[in-house]
């Protein structure tokens, strides 16, 4: 068995402790003579692990009591319908759907508008495109509506690569982060959102998985088309067992929380994910033939664009990569190039082997 | 290592070689230097193994060339939703939604009335409630409305332990079945259905993963408010990676699916699934201890629920039955007694184990 450096946007790599664990348990979870796989959701093996991983989680993020955490399914572009079936329906009766503020910073944003426009009045409040620049608009000219049901914002972009590095303050309006490709990367201050939400196969487990830490003030703003599988209060009330949860997802999340939180917790997680962007970042703008495109005070430490001096070597450079182990470099196919997702689970080693290469490729191809 | 006899009715048992399988695969599938969840699901391993798992269960149903297969998330329940979202929105252009008739049979029947209603007018067809036994309405006693959306059945109810034996004609309306519990368990004839669908938990790998398979003439006919990631046609469109999809259960089931093939595919599931059926319902009727509650013109294959004379009995029962390896045998809490769940992966010894099991109980305390 080889293990590979692997630099998907997602499904992403996990740790290999995580795996080596999973594959030992496959036939026989602590003695139970089950897989988790067969375990029924209502039973004590699997209310255990899903009690402990929803702990894990609580923990490792510190949120406070008075927020929820739903595990569901769908993931991130299932939520973009999701979220606004379950907020637009307003804190009091009004008639009609409430609207809500979205930044654009990229692709992953403007999905996130487009669907929700289907369940309400969405306003674009600020936007990087057309910049001319790969960013984030300053908090400052941003257009806010300060009755909007929410402001949505998504806190990493994995195509652009540009991540926000501070919280903006929005006032009372709740803040709302489309978190699928950064959470758990760094501590937050969960208290300053009202909602964040993320597919899980990033940082946290396989596809599959999706988690919402809701603050319960907004638990019953619903809307009437709200499918009961998706509805945050119903699926809260019912400890996400409402339907039968993603329980293999599940428990490979609880691996990955522990792994995370035995390497020292978000503090750790952040430092090192910090060093390995460092890293990569450096070698970019010393190079003479790679070079990132995007803007420097936002550049994401989890989704690394970046682009050679002539296009035409695109090829080389994914082939040469793949052949010393270095996999799944190919940059989105709208922005073309390299990409290299660096999450929890890579190691610094990865990066260090991919900064490697690079300046090896340089010096047969600058 | 000691493996158990699994009796859950969701998530269920597993193909042991299925499981042996994962587990050896888990570091490094296919020399690939990943686990398949850490795959990109568009990079090329994953593709080859969404598109096998697609080809194997095309090839087990034999499913006719009009009729797509989607795979989806949130299981029959969330389905209960997105199946009127839908199908209610009519084949033309129509003010406000169509309606739809729906066959009671049970609990997982109702739920799935009491959720479609919420998006169009729903009506009850027929109904074994009330009728003083656990059964389903002959087809005779069926009031179906010619002009309806579709037709719904549960084809086995998971609690009460009914299940369909032949396919009910309903002339020109689409056929609609919730088969979460029993597909794959014998061979169907996907043409006198308009649409199947079911979770995975039972018969076809790991909970996460819903299947949907549908002819493509109503595929056009969503309501409004459908969210995207479950809207069938641009889940079709889109080879079920609209949104990612759960990878690790999609390879999962495609191993579940090869085991079915070279097991003798789903003629021989049916064989094995008649005799395990015969094998504890004889010994429920030969006994004067213990008996099945249901009418016995349709009697479930897949879940078994079984009373003692004297229900102060269960405790001791169930106790005896889990430190003799045979597990998760306590009946649904709306029923109560006991419930033996025997799918596909279930091997007939476990069958014969719990059969003698239950002699030796009677012997005992009979």
């Amino acid at each position: 068995m080889s293990r590979v450096y692997n630099f998907s946007a997602g499904p992403a790599c996990l740790p290999e402790p995580v795996l080596r664990q999973a594959a030992e348990e496959m036939l026989d979870w602590h003695g139970s003579g089950m897989s988790v796989m067969e375990m029924s959701h209502r039973g004590p093996e699997f209310m255990s692990i899903h009690a402990e991983a929803l702990s894990l989680l609580r923990e490792l993020l510190a949120i406070p009591s008075n927020y929820r955490v739903l595990l569901m399914q769908g993931g991130a572009i299932a939520e973009n319908a999701i979220l606004p079936m379950n907020l637009l329906g307003g804190a009091k009766a009004v008639d009609g759907p409430r609207g809500a503020d979205y930044i654009d910073t990229g692709e992953w944003s403007l999905r996130s508008i487009q669907e929700a426009s289907r369940y309400g009045p969405i306003r674009v409040a600020a936007s990087s495109r057309g910049s001319g620049s790969i960013s984030i608009p300053a908090r400052a000219q941003w257009d806010l509506d300060p009755g909007a049901a929410y402001v949505h914002i998504c806190s990493n972009e994995t195509i652009g690569g540009v991540q926000f590095h501070h919280i903006p303050d929005v006032g009372e309006v709740p803040l709302v982060a489309d978190m699928s490709s950064d959470i758990l990367s760094r501590p937050v201050q969960v208290s300053r959102f009202g909602l964040i939400y993320g597919g899980a196969q990033k940082n946290i487990g396989p596809a599959g998985l999706t988690l919402v830490i809701v603050r319960e003030d907004l638990l019953d703003r619903a809307l009437p088309c709200t499918p009961s599988a998706f509805n945050y209060r119903i699926v809260a009330e019912h400890d996400s067992m409402y339907n039968t949860p993603p329980t293999y997802a599940i428990y490979i999340a609880g691996l990955v929380f522990r792994w995370i939180r035995d390497q020292g917790g978000l503090t750790a997680m952040e430092e090192r994910n910090r060093t390995k962007a460092a890293l990569l970042y450096e070698a970019l703008d010393r190079s003479a033939l790679f070079s990132s495109p995007v803007d420097p005070a936002c550049r994401s430490w989890m989704n690394i664009p970046f682009r050679l001096r002539d296009a035409r070597l695109d090829g080389a450079c994914l082939q040469g990569a793949q052949a010393a182990g270095l996999v799944q470099l190919k940059g989105h196919r709208l922005v073309g190039g390299m990409r290299a997702s660096i999450y929890n689970a890579m190691p610094v080693e990865g990066v260090q082997s991919l900064v490697a290469y690079m300046r090896d490729f340089e010096a047969r191809h600058g």
